[in-house]
């Protein structure tokens, strides 16, 4: 077990790695803590649970929405939870976001922590403070940035993960690499996906690092500024499709970093997009899908890095190293009807 | 018109006095702005809103529901708000409190301001950052505090209020005279409110002077620790009372603040209740009313000031200055059911 303390704007964050769950009480005093996860994450780890006041909620993206978030605060309410209590998060990104934007807005704001229970929820929706739920086809179009108090990692959870969602992870994972770690991404082109998940040493090293990449990064720039926007390489279009075509987060960003690197060869001559097909190949994770700009284009116009005519895109430089370009729809709307 | 300029942790707010709305476009630029209200307003002064986007509320309390922000949020999408873009709440409390709302979660936050248009929203509600809804009987269950961008008084949107909401504002002017500013008792004391309904110097000064008293102790504890914990006077049984009647905020706090009075006299010698009962009297609002015990406790239970078995309750030493003290659960029960 290793503890590091990360302090942001107005909390601070402890990211406690090769913990166990049964550590929890270190973190929150059990009566005065409710947790919070979905139907699959209970099923399969019930005794886990044992003693621990529990909200469960129904598993998937289409749940991520104002209506979960109202029914956990009537539970809340039942529970006579107060200031004092803390909630915390455990399962994928969607119990993540939702635990942290109830936490953030009742009673005006009361302590929570995570414990991720999937490899995207490990390496990325645990991290950085951004909470919230969808609105219709639009991603995270309501939430706020508050961080967490604790993340610990319990990687016993990633038994029952089925392999499309590790495939979800990796896309995240692969993301880091092409925006910030070329080593990484060597790495990455040099194992596979069965390997990681036969092999403890090489997959906790790799989620470590990957938290650990995400987490500096945010310190840096908490309320996405400046190079906070990276993490957004390939979520531009990846956004727009994902919630239209009932892809998993992973492989809807896993065409938009695609789409990305054939904009970046135009716009900024990135000549390595087939290092990029490869890696996705290599990881499971599709390249291309097919997709109607006319029904893309009118949500990715909503996405937040949007103001007014212009949008701030994620273009890659070289593999690791990732620029914002800020531009105009039109361009956009041309470049993805060329795709397409 | 004078410009003051409060900083606080994360944003800074100008409050703006003596202004007219037509000076609106000064602090929030017409192609980027849209403005919530609420029927009655609309309807009273329908030509100051030509040329701006506009969002009509139902008015009320009881609409001070995630409903309705589930309904601004729709019509932000549809307007094609971004992250450039600033809600400016024009109404009393209800308004102000989820415009503030929408604000702090639409795309995890865009700019807002306010332009109050009742007493209570002039002196109180508008200022000091704490916004949300309630859920159920339960007042401002949900919100976050975050400080307004600017605040704009025109004193020519109290022409269309009706009495009974002028009473309501004056209900939280006595408040602060209580806990806080002993001259400002004497002086309501000598007038009453058809005294200012019709004197516009006498009034405007009022109006400033409680808006400077409130808006400088948010600044001294924006985050309710300490001090801004005094704000709460007649607010703990005020709040039960107050969805549960369907009394209006003012009248609700009236009955807390006279029973806070007779409390005050129990635990701290506080020997001028019947002061406070004069004054509210003399300003038409109830000192005392009928409630059943049993109805009041659960919902005065989850006060958000409880932690865990006990709850700050404010009691007054003397006219003009209060004390925060934490008391067991029991002993408010005991207390109230003296009372009723």
């Amino acid at each position: 077990m290793e503890k590091k303390n990360f302090k942001f704007s107005s909390a601070s964050t402890d990211l406690v790695t090769g913990a166990s769950f049964s550590q929890l009480s270190k973190y929150s005093d059990k009566s005065a803590s409710i947790l919070i996860t979905d139907e699959h994450i209970y099923d399969a780890h019930k005794t886990k649970f044992r003693g621990w006041n529990t909200i469960i909620l129904k598993p998937g993206e289409e749940y991520k929405i104002q209506g979960t978030a109202d029914s956990i605060i009537d539970q809340l309410i039942e529970f006579e939870a107060d200031r004092k209590t803390t909630l915390v998060g455990i399962g994928g990104g969607v119990v993540t976001d939702i635990t942290g934007y109830v936490a953030a807005v009742y009673m005006r704001g009361i302590r929570f922590g995570f414990v991720p229970t999937s490899v995207l929820g490990l390496v990325d929706a645990s991290i950085g403070g951004k909470n919230g739920i969808d609105v219709k086809m639009y991603k995270n179009m309501v939430g706020v940035i508050r961080q967490p108090s604790f993340i610990l990692h319990d990687l016993a959870f990633l038994k029952s993960l089925p392999e499309r969602q590790w495939r979800n992870g990796f896309a995240e994972i692969i993301k880091h690499a092409c925006i910030m770690d070329a080593a990484m991404f060597r790495e990455l082109e040099k194992n596979d996906l069965a390997f990681y998940m036969k092999n403890k040493k090489g997959l906790s090293d790799l989620i470590r690092r990957n938290a650990m990449l995400k987490i500096k990064l945010v310190q840096k720039d908490e309320f996405e500024n400046g190079d906070r926007k990276l993490l957004n390489f390939g979520h531009t279009l990846g956004h727009a499709l994902e919630n239209q075509y009932e892809l998993m987060h992973g492989e809807a960003i896993s065409i938009g970093m695609m789409a990305a690197a054939h904009f970046s060869r135009e716009l900024n001559g990135f000549n390595q997009a087939a290092r990029i097909a490869g890696i996705l190949d290599r990881y499971g994770l599709p390249a291309y899908g097919h997709f109607d700009v006319n029904k893309i284009m009118p949500v990715l116009k909503m996405d937040k890095k949007r103001e007014r005519k212009t949008l701030s895109y994620i273009l890659l430089e070289k593999i690791g190293k990732a620029v914002i370009r800020n531009l105009e729809l039109k361009t956009i709307d041309k470049f993805i009807r060329s795709l397409s």
